[in-house]
């Protein structure tokens, strides 16, 4: 892929979270401007990415991948953020997840050039968007199908326009979201994808996340792998390579340790998506790592795990009364469908450096643009002004509040802004 | 306020729910294009405004204020979209509503002269913001002060650039959000604000939206009258007009009712700063108006009441077993924190018109791209593919997740894009 020349991209004057800045500064200008976030050189609240983890976690899943053997296209709906995106793919992804048609666009238009669609690509205004790409002969796209009637909408949209798509059967799960349930849909999937000649079989998709259980994953990993097999076997990949792809932020070390090895008739690319690894967080990620870092033998000899790389950094606004702050953050700046966003670190302007929070200061509530601080004890030392950093639960739905964030280094000095294209 | 040339700023080209358009077209030629939503020019999920129901949103609420001789600022927070700002002016609004530094920065570089920001402005980053912004003798604000220390740091910090700042004290009640919660508290903030040259007490503010009896608003709302008087009757207020604010979109009936008609020693203006009356929703707000409709005397002798003008139209994307669909919508696209949005129509391609969905079809649950459609029956008459349209509970947590939304006419061709800067 060629270096997109993001630096090129002006500061967006109506964003939030910024310093201050020339008329014609650029994204590229940053970096010179030297806003720090301690110093309170940019408005509050703020999305920051630490600059150092990001790159430990993205040398880490390079590290994992490499180990099993697999390919990465991470999940890029949770960033949306194309830069980030560029620093997946020179850390070795063989591609870019994404969940709809508008999202690859914006991913093409920012130099991606290989993109596995997680889902079904349903209707005529989508599908516009998916042919207006492949008209550059450099896009790499494939998209999933779970139904006979998908299978033939694409079909005859993409032959009318005398192009090729490449599919793969989508596998699901009883009580589960998308997918063929069981051997009769997927034949019936198999043949509408079959009879029409616009349509490429490239392999196997599922999403494992939503199963609960270690053992139900592995069942679906290995249905999916032994009917991959048998395509392979009958002649109906029509593709070079097959794919067989898998894994959320949840479970992919077990979809790398099922699939890892195995041979076919014919080569294969394992390819996992998880998405949440880049920033990670306190939160749902954390408790799944704690369990890949303990049960997973790769995780295990690797000599550090992910790390929370993303924060939100806001002002007390306000004291109202014993117990209670209020603080400058809502639900316009973080998720709060996971856990809300936990207390770190307390700085005082003027102050050295940043301290923890006492730990049992907590929030109680969000609104749309305030947060309730609770828990706060007589004696603690706490004043409006203060600066607060929260560690964050969710980043998907954490980075969609955001226009663009602050990488910073460990002194939280802005190097860089990433735009973000939700 | 002179027009803004929105009509000059590009589509944005990464965006979602446009449809096709011209490397160099503009917001201004979106109406030539002929988008029609039924049709499936445009890429789906999209969020559209249905035209004729925001023109009569803007002119219900007008005719509201103005049957009481009070003012209105609308709470921009819940659009942030400056071509909706520059219609709520048009139809008679004082001045717009903000929650934060950067939202008012964005407002004023799109055109607005008149921010009430309705919180307190704390922190070097975002009182630079402001200061800048009133370099514009044009620039007429007031920010909210609850605490002593704000005052002196908002004192300070004026008072070295040269500048004035108007303030209103902001009161607030025991397990409330912001604002000075008794007498001493107010006294408090009154002499710190009356020892600082550089800031003009303006009046008072205050958000009644945190109580929920009544009784309790309406006590609330006399404390502030009474408070307002006295400033008054001591020379206390330094700006030729008093102001007297509260309101959220609850219970502005209340607030209008108590207030109008107050009679002070100097002029008052009464703001009111009701947000979610221009697209109104069917959860919350359909419940705080129907209370309104049925207590408020000049509300029933109004003939029509708001109606909800904001839609999420999705396609079905998977039927993967009996009772269930999968749409693709998502948390990306609509709020999900006040009831999640709710089936009305449905329309499949090439058929003449929408028709409303069966009664016992609804959400049981969304992921961050997905809903799950649950209570689908035998004969319930659904395909992969069909267009979906949700209305939504919540307003301001639907519109920030979209950069544009569609305006439609009465067939759902697309008038108008009007941009968000969140």
């Amino acid at each position: 892929m060629a270096a997109h020349p993001f630096s090129n991209h002006p500061i967006a004057a109506s964003g939030k979270g910024l310093g201050s800045f020339g008329a014609g500064d650029t994204l590229g200008d940053v970096a010179g401007l030297g806003w720090n976030i301690l110093a309170e050189d940019v408005s509050l609240p703020v999305a920051v990415l630490r600059g150092e983890r990001i790159a430990h976690n993205l040398a880490w899943m390079r590290d994992f991948i490499g180990r099993y053997g697999v390919k990465l296209a991470p999940h890029g709906k949770t960033t949306m953020s194309p830069a980030l995106f560029q620093r997946q793919l020179d850390h070795g992804a063989w591609g870019i997840t994404l969940a709809t048609a508008s999202q690859t666009r914006a991913a093409y238009l920012h130099g991606v050039r290989r993109v596995l669609l997680a889902n079904q690509l349903v209707g005529r205004g989508n599908m516009a968007i998916i042919a207006a790409l492949q008209a550059d002969a450099d896009f790499d796209f494939y998209c999933c199908v779970d139904s006979a009637a998908n299978a033939d909408a694409l079909g005859a949209y993409f032959a009318e326009r005398g192009q090729t798509l490449k599919v793969l059967l989508e596998l699901g799960v009883t009580g589960g979201r998308t997918g063929a349930r069981d051997a009769v849909a997927e034949d019936e999937v198999l043949a509408a994808i079959a009879r029409q000649p616009a349509l490429k079989l490239a392999g196997i998709e599922l999403y494992e996340g939503v199963l609960k259980e270690e053992a139900d994953i592995r069942a679906f990993l290995q249905r999916a792998a032994g009917r991959l097999r048998r395509l392979c076997d009958d002649g109906a990949i029509t593709t070079d390579t097959a794919i067989l792809s898998g894994a959320g932020s949840a479970w992919y070390d077990i979809v790398a340790a099922e699939w890892t090895g195995l041979t076919l008739s014919r080569p294969v690319d394992i390819v996992l998506r998880p998405g949440c690894y880049l920033t990670h967080d306190v939160g749902i990620y954390k408790a799944s790592q704690a369990r890949i870092d303990a049960s997973n033998p790769v995780a295990r000899e690797m000599n550090a795990s992910l790390l929370p790389a993303l924060q939100l950094w806001a002002y007390v606004q306000s004291l109202p009364e014993p117990g209670r702050a209020i603080i400058a953050l809502g639900k316009r700046d973080a998720a709060f469908d996971a856990g809300l966003p936990l207390p770190a670190l307390q700085h005082r302007p003027g102050e050295a450096a940043p301290r923890a929070v006492p730990a049992h200061w907590q929030l109680s509530g969000m609104m749309d643009q305030h947060a309730y601080l609770d828990g706060l004890q007589p004696g603690d030392d706490i004043a409006v002004g203060d600066l607060i950093a929260f560690e964050i639960s969710h980043p998907c739905l954490t980075f969609d509040k955001w226009r663009q964030l602050a990488i910073v280094d460990e002194g939280y000095t802005v190097t860089e802004l990433v735009e973000t294209f939700f």
